[in-house]
């Protein structure tokens, strides 16, 4: 079935242009990778009549209506509302829900504001979609053969509530599965990456083939359409290794969801385990290990060096190499992530060194970053493959992930040789 | 004069969610800050019944209409000709445009394809508007009081034919300003702080009043209206006074970005430096410092210290400590902060210790966290006060910014001793 989805998200802050409306974009492939035809973004503010206006165009053209924000406990948070009267019906109290409400807020110690009360009040008949991840239950009513899904605007709890809830409950009522896999590529800018599948991208169909790129990274997305979950892998896999095939080492991970689980992953199968030594990215390599839940089996330690001083007396670099190469150098990456070693006990240590901008140094053009790996194969220095960017931001984020990427480079042949 | 705007975005690919919709984003702020109202960002495809739908609703309801996308050579590219159809205007060619185009073509040695002429086609009447980043121009037309300016769809063209051409076209047309001021609040959540200040957000129209949430912090924006810049801002200043009066310590800035930019300037402003030394945080806090430029005046060095040997090794937690109070204690976030103190040479020294989750620990649940400042004044350790949430990258997110709040907090405290 090939049903036509709308996104309507509610919420001034995005009309002002103090957010960007990532939800729509988030919202846009899933629907797509489920099979739906997605014609219509809209976004309208936190405005009563313009809100009704919106929904009732939207429930006139699309089978589908996905909302998001307005779901809060304040007084401009309309939709739900909105909604049950574009639909005719009226609201109703779950009395559950208050006391769950209350229940929360008696748990800080605290007395809840009254105006909350309004999160427990929903269109009659509507199914309740749990919110694990913030205060407010999201719903969905069907109704004359229109299905309007409301979420909450933070995208982290739209996200959750959505793939949790929403997508496997909507999966099952299509009458065929999509399923997608995600190729992550590193190194291979998107452009470059475009010419080298240019006749699998222009000439796929089942499975479709679609490029992201953010962050320095690329990304494509495989999604084929069967009547099976199984029926449709099997359609992915020959297309996953044609690109397999022409990425090579670059295309770093089919399926996981980052850099830093694969390489947490590595270290775990391998029984090793990694301190970090940082400068420029000041704690960001050390920030995502971490962030991957069980990370403490394998992660040692980590140090944020930024000063010549702190280099020498933290971790050992000797004097001479800081003064003799400067701090932004090979020489500086593999002592850095050489005394890490010795200091920390690790099986394995990795150093980020270079200018994070925006501007240059006296001796090395900004986005200049040398990286080292220090273990069992001895030390691995390199000057990373950066994009020029005078971007701090970028250039730090870009810099964590190519670090993190020699290191995974660094695990596979530590693995191909004990294999 | 305040005019009522709306965007509106052709182009497939952000229906289908490759791409983020970052033009409307820019727009609105620029749109924003020359005093337009933006009530509708709309999103249709490369069709030419919905574009149709979609410009005539545009040009029904508001007085300037911005469109991006769909002036490229290709048979999808319909914007121009749709716009003139829904106000009556005929098309017609620019010969100069036309053999501009093809001198272009010419000076890479190549023949323009005929699709290409499209591009030399405008309304009748309108204002051609260059575009020196692509090759497709710009235009805008004035008819019955509407205005409608057509960009294209790369953000780098319409941003610098926006910036260039249009904002200085558009900004000789308003008679007034806009000054927004941000109020960044922390420990107060937004339906409490909507609570304290309800009768200013309900009566305040000039300025406005309109707060955020998001990663556990509040965000109130305060927007006035004036002749000059100067007007405006005074008027949002009184407002301003009563949010600070309201909220005392807990608002941690007006108009800054954030709250590591706040610590780094305090810093600076006090000539101290800071070290780090983080468990559950894993180095983000460290990262949140060292991404504000010039934080290596204040930056010492960072230590991230996951396990119970690591705390005792590194920064000499006593193992005594360690077994009697666990690493999730009060006592050992406070010899963390001591020990790091004491190795590191910094001034001040910040720890953080907790249950990022997603699950509990045997002898702590989930988002229990411990903060320390260790410096001038002596140590203060304190228990963090969170939201309850499962969830491991928010509960690290929120530790990290209310154990920079700590800092921040003992700062103002060495800085009133100082004063």
């Amino acid at each position: 079935m090939s049903t036509n989805a709308e996104i309507l998200c509610v919420g001034t802050e995005i009309l002002l242009g103090n957010i960007t409306n990532t939800n729509a974009t988030y919202l846009s492939q899933e629907l797509s990778a489920l099979g739906f035809n997605v014609y219509h973004h809209t976004v309208v503010g936190d405005n009563p009549a313009r809100l009704a206006e919106a929904v009732e165009q939207a429930l006139s053209r699309s089978d589908l209506v996905i909302t998001t924000g307005g779901l809060g406990p304040t007084y401009d948070d309309l939709t739900k509302q909105t909604v049950a009267n574009a639909l005719g019906l009226e609201m109703e109290l779950h009395q559950d829900i208050l006391d769950d409400l209350r229940a929360r807020w008696e748990r800080r110690g605290q007395i809840m504001p009254e105006n909350n009360a309004q999160q427990a009040w929903f269109p009659k008949g509507c199914r309740i979609i749990p919110n694990d991840w913030g205060t407010a239950p999201s719903c969905a009513i069907e109704k004359d053969g229109r299905t309007v899904v409301m979420l909450p605007g933070p995208p982290r709890e739209m996200k959750g509530i959505w793939s949790t809830y929403v997508a496997p409950w909507l999966a099952e009522r299509q009458d065929c599965v999509f399923v997608s896999r995600y190729c992550r590529v590193i190194n291979i800018g998107e452009s470059a990456l475009e010419n080298r599948l240019r006749t699998l991208l222009e000439t796929s169909t089942n499975p479709t083939i679609a490029p992201y790129a953010g962050n320095g990274e690329c990304m494509l997305r495989v999604t084929a359409r069967a009547a099976t979950r199984e029926e449709a892998f099997a359609l992915t896999e020959p297309v996953v290794e044609l690109i397999r095939k022409e990425c090579g080492d670059d295309l770093y991970t089919v399926d996981k969801d980052s850099m830093q689980q694969v390489v947490v992953e590595l270290l775990k199968e391998l029984g090793l385990t990694v301190a970090t030594c940082e400068s420029l990215t000041g704690g960001l390599v050390a920030g995502r290990i971490t962030d991957i839940p069980g990370s403490s089996d394998v992660f040692e330690c980590g140090f944020v060096t930024y000063s010549d001083r702190i280099k020498h007396s933290q971790v050992g670099v000797p004097e001479e190499t800081l003064r003799q190469h400067t701090a932004v150098s090979l020489e500086t990456a593999a002592a850095m992530a050489e005394g890490t070693l010795a200091r920390s006990g690790a099986s394995l240590a990795l150093s980020t060194t270079g200018v994070a901008g925006p501007d240059d140094l006296p001796h090395a053009e900004v986005g200049t970053v040398y990286s080292a790996v220090a273990g069992p194969l001895g030390t691995r220095a390199v000057k990373l493959p950066m994009i020029h960017s005078r971007d701090r931001a970028y250039n730090r984020t870009m810099a964590a992930s190519k670090a993190l990427d020699l290191l995974r480079r660094y695990l596979l042949e530590m693995k191909q040789q004990q294999g």
